[in-house]
């Protein structure tokens, strides 16, 4: 994936309109770089004072960082409501009766998560408005920013709650989704200020939204270890997972002969090799063995039985495929080889989805103006982008992750490359009003 | 391991002594078959009704069983008392003034547990004192049946707990050891009508036994997959282990290209692999990873870090070290390849106990008589005789556990199986009497 990832080149068409000089004058002025890191630090001192940077979504911390938030967009002229699914919505009006263009992220985050994870996206959002107003940059359409709730995963088992409200993908089963210690999300939802039963009545369809654009973390080591503060993005990489069962036989340690035994760790260790060789001899795509879990696990008792979740990425269906294909046949050999059967049961499969062509382009041009050097990247980790992307064209914008770490209280991002992250976006949305 | 068990000989020396026709007679005649499976029984039927053949050490159970067991010692002709380390010691005078013979085992069970290990080494040596008393088999050495207190892994953390008292190897720091549960390991000792602190005053010195034989199930496959219902057991293995410590990075797994990955299950796995080959290149031997455990152990996240324990096990010590040996070079070639490092400490380190050479040539001698097919085979696992050799001659005898099973209410041994083996362990007496 990364080798294709740094050679990645858009395709060049005619779509991107050139902006005018005065315009470009003004949109170098972008953003007030003060004021943006003053954003993101009041947001950060509203979380979880027992769990440094956490905001999980339905706690007084996050209705607390939302209150703050609605002020903040309607200071930047934005006229705010809460939708039924619980998305807090700025409009402003274009020079034009046209479908949206829209911005957004979130700022709900994991558990022990980290500063900037969605909330760059919130707060450069509200920042690009701003500036346009000050500017005088007044676009063709008109410009919806949308704080979505609930991206990361919640305690029901369910994540991006409300883009997938918005394009009609938060199922009833879904709303009745519960933990031990929570009511329903539908409740959560409705004591939140949303409308559990008027969602469906306002799913956006295809032909909504103009255009989605959204600026956020890479959370991985690319443009930090290049050293380049920008990334256009692809597309949102697939996932497809299956759980991996290997049945051996505990047996005890010190009687059982090495040729007598069925040891599942020893299997379930040829497996994790041989998926990491498909994965390390696949461009455009990533493979983990991130959890495995062995029977009895006890020093003195040869494994008896070993549990793996196997996952792969790609933004490419046809790789997602071809990588499925060979673990099944690596899995068979092995299996073959020690005559202890593995079993590969599909655990979830999310499709990839692209960004728009003309997105991707308009998103590349608007990187590379801000710094020439910029990449072209797929996204690893999924976003509201990727829901939203089920309706509309999306383009997404990447600024480093120091290290390439995230979901972390040590994720961090220079507010330089903040700065030229929200410039990226504001110089995107001024192509994309010309494109769409 | 297994392929020198199988072929494995004693050496062959003048130590042995032939047995009179007369004796040989008598000794055919030996056990009651039908006396001794109703001991058995008997005894699995004084177990914990809420786990099924379960009799933990320092319970009800356990105390009427032992209740039971004096009777049947007594019945027997052997004088009873309860040593200050708790073992229940029958005792019978012998022709001559001399060191005694012991025969012992336990009737403890792990959690879980099965009806034959340790019981059939008491319940036999019951029945061949009888029949000893009946046939008018009468010893030149005073004979000792020894029901050893709590072999098996006790809830204070210590094993083997009566065999140690009884050769000095029960130390005040283990007596301290306690339990969440329970109050110290002397308090507990002190209830069931031991004497913590008469147990060094009752320590037998080198020369105050003059051999040790226990009968015991094999606890392994071999003597079950041959069908051979007897072994001569050659010393009981040596285990050594380790903890391994493989600390690479936990990265999200997909934004971090392959390439840039630290990830601890793939070099634990590399480990698993190396090391299983290692074990299958030795003879005299087997090897184990029977626990690992990464860390964060999530489907999403690249594993940063693998403990494991490793273990090998054989009752040469030479074999022992030469693992070890081969195990850290191959760690530390794995950890130059991948440059993550591999941490090995050690955990556990119980030397090998080899059986009495002329022990090993009697118990063959008086398997091969009672079933000519009879193998020589070392114990994988531990036993009381582990303990009672570091003072005394000790020689075991092996019958067979079905498909290898131990520890488990599945655990398995023919009733004929049996009384071969207290046939054999009748003749190892009265050739150990002759020879000592």
């Amino acid at each position: 994936m990364p080798r294709a990832w740094r050679r990645g080149k858009p395709p060049i068409s005619g779509w991107v309109q050139e902006q005018t000089e005065i315009v470009e004058d003004s949109l170098r002025k972008i953003p007030d770089t003060e004021r943006l890191a003053a954003g993101i630090a009041s947001l950060a001192s509203i979380t979880d004072p027992e769990q440094p940077y956490t905001r999980r979504p339905f706690t007084e911390f996050f209705q607390k960082g939302r209150q703050w938030l609605q002020g903040e967009m309607e200071a930047a002229g934005l006229k705010v409501r809460l939708d039924a699914a619980g998305n807090l919505v700025g409009w402003q009006a274009g020079r034009e009766t046209l479908p949206p263009l829209m911005i957004g992220s979130h700022t709900d985050t994991v558990a022990g998560g980290g500063r900037f994870d969605g909330v760059i996206g919130i707060i450069g959002g509200v920042e690009v408005v701003r500036c346009f107003n000050e500017v005088g940059i007044n676009l063709r359409h008109p410009l919806e920013g949308v704080e979505f709730l609930a991206e990361e995963p919640t305690d029901f088992g369910v994540s991006t709650v409300g883009s997938r409200g918005m394009v009609g993908a938060l199922s009833p089963e879904l709303l009745d989704k519960t933990n031990e210690q929570r009511p329903p999300l539908s409740e959560a939802l409705t004591e939140l200020g949303g409308c559990p039963e008027k969602v469906p009545n306002e799913v956006r369809q295809r032909g909504d939204i103009a255009a989605y654009l959204e600026m956020h973390i890479e959370q991985g080591p690319i443009l930090d270890q290049e050293g380049i503060p920008l990334a256009a993005v692809t597309g949102i990489a697939g996932i497809r997972r299956f759980t991996v069962t290997i049945a051996g036989e505990p047996n005890h340690a010190g009687t059982t002969p090495m040729e007598l035994r069925r040891d599942a760790l020893v299997v379930a260790s040829r497996f994790v090799i041989e998926s990491e060789l498909i994965f390390r001899s696949e461009e455009d795509s990533v493979g983990t063995v991130g959890y495995l879990q062995i029977s009895p696990n006890m020093a003195n008792v040869v494994p008896g039985l070993a549990e793996l979740i196997v996952e792969m990425r790609s933004i490419d269906p046809g790789i997602i495929a071809r990588i499925d294909e060979r673990l099944r046949q690596k899995a068979a050999e092995i299996a073959e080889e020690r005559g202890i059967p593995i079993r590969m049961d599909p655990l979830t499969d999310a499709s990839p989805v692209q960004a728009d062509p003309r997105l991707i382009e308009i998103t590349t041009q608007a990187c590379r103006q801000t710094d020439p050097r910029a990449l072209v990247l797929p996204s690893g980790a999924g976003h509201d982008a990727t829901q939203v992307g089920t309706i509309a064209p999306i383009g997404m914008i990447f600024v480093p992750s120091r290290s390439g770490i995230s979901h972390n209280p040590a994720e961090w991002t220079d507010s330089e490359d903040i700065a030229l992250g929200v410039q990226a976006l504001a110089r995107a949305l001024v192509l994309a009003d010309e494109t769409f």
